[in-house]
């Protein structure tokens, strides 16, 4: 049995990069680039308008006679006298012999001439061209998160494809004859399995839509051959059930005998102690507790990182906030507790029922607070860490 | 021109929550539930172990004779005499001659007897029936977000189906002569678009996946023909471009032509001004300012509660955060600024080049820093407001 902090690290360095694809860049939100981006184009392509009103060459002169007009579009370049200037609106190419633009409503404007009434600063409300990047400018470093703001700055610069990781294939395999499916009668003695669509809502939260589900009746050879098929067509296998101590799991040795290396089994925290996480070439395997309640914790601490490491992310972890307790907790058992609980700007406030087998608790809470191992009492007030999970 | 306060508050006023549908529970992640869910079943729906060890009924005897087996999804109600125990597994049928469970770990087993060597309290290790919720119990109250724990709950308890706020249909419109499809060459003059992948990221990012984009040309007849349909069949309508003080812009005017009711027109906000909000019956038309980042500033200040209210949700804005700033700023211009910034866990610090046209500097971002109207400085280590964007 390792501490949570070792098998967290275990967990980091054994996931490696996804390979790279091709993608489109309307498609592109939510992956990581896998390299560097640079701009085909100068933006803004040339000196652009930032303004409605009238360009021209700044001078100490206050009239000019409006001579033309430049829309967004156009691409005139009208010759200009000293005391000219044209029409133009906001994104339109400024001609050559201007270099300064007046806001329409700074001028008294005729039916062929304007008044300055109040003269902006020589340059002022032109863009220059290449202002945002020079052609050949980098657009985004390699391990850049597209964002929709990402997504439209590559667009402006006329990108339509870009090289981002791949999001690993996800392999749900459930295993347990107590289980029904939901929707049909429930016989006595037996649950509905409710882990792989948990388990899928969880993926699709980062991201992996297309988490497929396999189900395996509870014996060896159901979950040797399963496996077999799965290990070499997915890239991160998820297995609820079946690994604990009881006499009818077959989970782990299905694994060893599939030649799967064992990195860790069980971790030393309450929920989700009974895990294993290991690895066969690239393949990630997490066997997660068939608690529905442990699973889901366990996935957000161990399978989330995996994952978003495999993506490419940099920051792989969710994010750790700091909040003040509403009441005091002791810990006694000696392993870190994942609390289900409630924060909000200040404090936070840890669930009643707590159990592993509770689902409904974890749907009320918006954090896990954790409670390390060697921490046997945490006062009312004091700052603890949480895992927003809202 | 009217104030972000009053225009957010007209908003929120304006947007209606969507009909409702039934919807696989499978497929409702990021949902809000229009009814409140109650349960076709106890859970557990019978006595559960929650360890893997022997059932028995308590008393002083610490020996016991196993008589039988009952592994998760058996359901044999063995008749139990007071020296008589079961092997049990978690998850399973407990028998109703039994009251506790004993842990594997504390129990000296030899082939068909135990010794119990560290007695548990009575009733230990026994998940009672309905413990976590009664047949016809609430489930979820109205309005709750579907979360992946609330996915693995609600199929926990047999149920497939619930009844959710419809997501909106949403339309993009993109207006402008000097726009070019990015892959294209760029003519001198001309821009590419890329308004449209921008708004169709950040609105997946809310969850609706599948906004249609229209192209019109710059003019009244197709601009007017383009919105009647569009008005017809979507629930939200963003238009980019096409609105502000310039001649060509006929945006506004088709919009009215088309009985689209004004309900603002301008924000005293920066960047962002040019925004039109208005109505017809039920469907909300955003006409966003044409610069790439000032129309991603107003999807978030104004589109993402107007559709978060559609969808049903209770808390429709962006979260607010509270941080020290890095630097001073002031604020001369009368007007509300949503500056684009980089928070840590306790600063924040404005980025540099926050011109409305630069979308590379929002890609930068994880926030956007509000400094109000009517604040002309703000001090180094001041507290502010911002909303997250990461």
């Amino acid at each position: 049995m390792i501490q949570v902090s070792e098998a967290l690290t275990i967990v980091a360095e054994n996931s490696s990069k996804m390979p790279s694809q091709i993608i489109a860049v309307g498609k592109a939100l939510g992956y990581v680039l896998a390299e560097t981006v640079y701009s085909p184009i100068a933006m803004p392509p040339f000196r652009q308008s930032a303004m409605d009103g009238y360009a021209f060459r700044h001078s100490i002169k206050h009239q000019y006679d409006v001579v033309s007009i430049s829309q967004a579009g156009d691409h005139s370049n009208v010759k200009l006298k000293e005391n000219e200037a044209i029409r133009i609106f906001t994104g339109a190419f400024v001609p050559d012999d201007a270099d300064t633009v007046v806001m329409q409503e700074h001028v008294m404007a005729n039916e062929n001439s304007i008044l300055i009434a109040k003269m902006p600063e020589q340059f002022a409300n032109v863009r220059a061209k290449g202002e945002q990047i020079n052609k050949n400018g980098i657009v985004f470093e390699a391990n850049t998160l597209i964002t929709p703001a990402a997504i439209g700055f590559l667009a402006c610069l006329g990108i339509t494809e870009i090289t981002v990781y791949k999001k690993p294939k996800v392999a749900i395999l459930v295993t347990g004859n107590e289980l029904v499916k939901p929707g049909k009668k429930l016989p006595k003695g037996k649950i509905y399995e409710s882990n792989s669509v948990m388990l899928q809502a969880a993926l699709q939260t980062i991201g992996v839509n297309k988490a497929k589900v396999f189900k395996v009746k509870d014996n060896l050879k159901a979950t040797k051959k399963a496996l077999k098929n799965i290990l070499e067509k997915y890239d991160v296998v998820l297995i609820s059930g079946g690994i604990s101590v009881g006499d009818y799991d077959f989970v782990k040795e299905a694994l060893l005998k599939n030649g799967v290396e064992e990195l860790f089994y069980k971790i030393n925290q309450k929920p989700g102690k009974p895990m294993f996480f290991g690895s066969k070439k690239e393949t990630l395997v997490f066997a997660l507790p068939g608690n529905p309640a442990s699973s889901l914790t366990n996935f957000y601490v161990y399978v989330y990182p995996a994952i978003r490491n495999r993506m490419g992310f940099s920051d792989i972890h969710l994010p750790k906030l700091a909040r003040k307790l509403n009441a005091g907790i002791s810990n006694s058992s000696g392993k870190t507790l994942f609390l289900k609980a409630l924060y909000n700007e200040t404090h936070v406030t840890v669930l009643d029922s707590q159990s592993s087998a509770m689902l409904n608790t974890f749907a009320t809470a918006n954090c896990l607070l954790i409670v390390p191992n060697d921490v046997e009492n945490l006062k009312k007030e004091q700052l603890v860490t949480l895992l927003p999970i809202d």
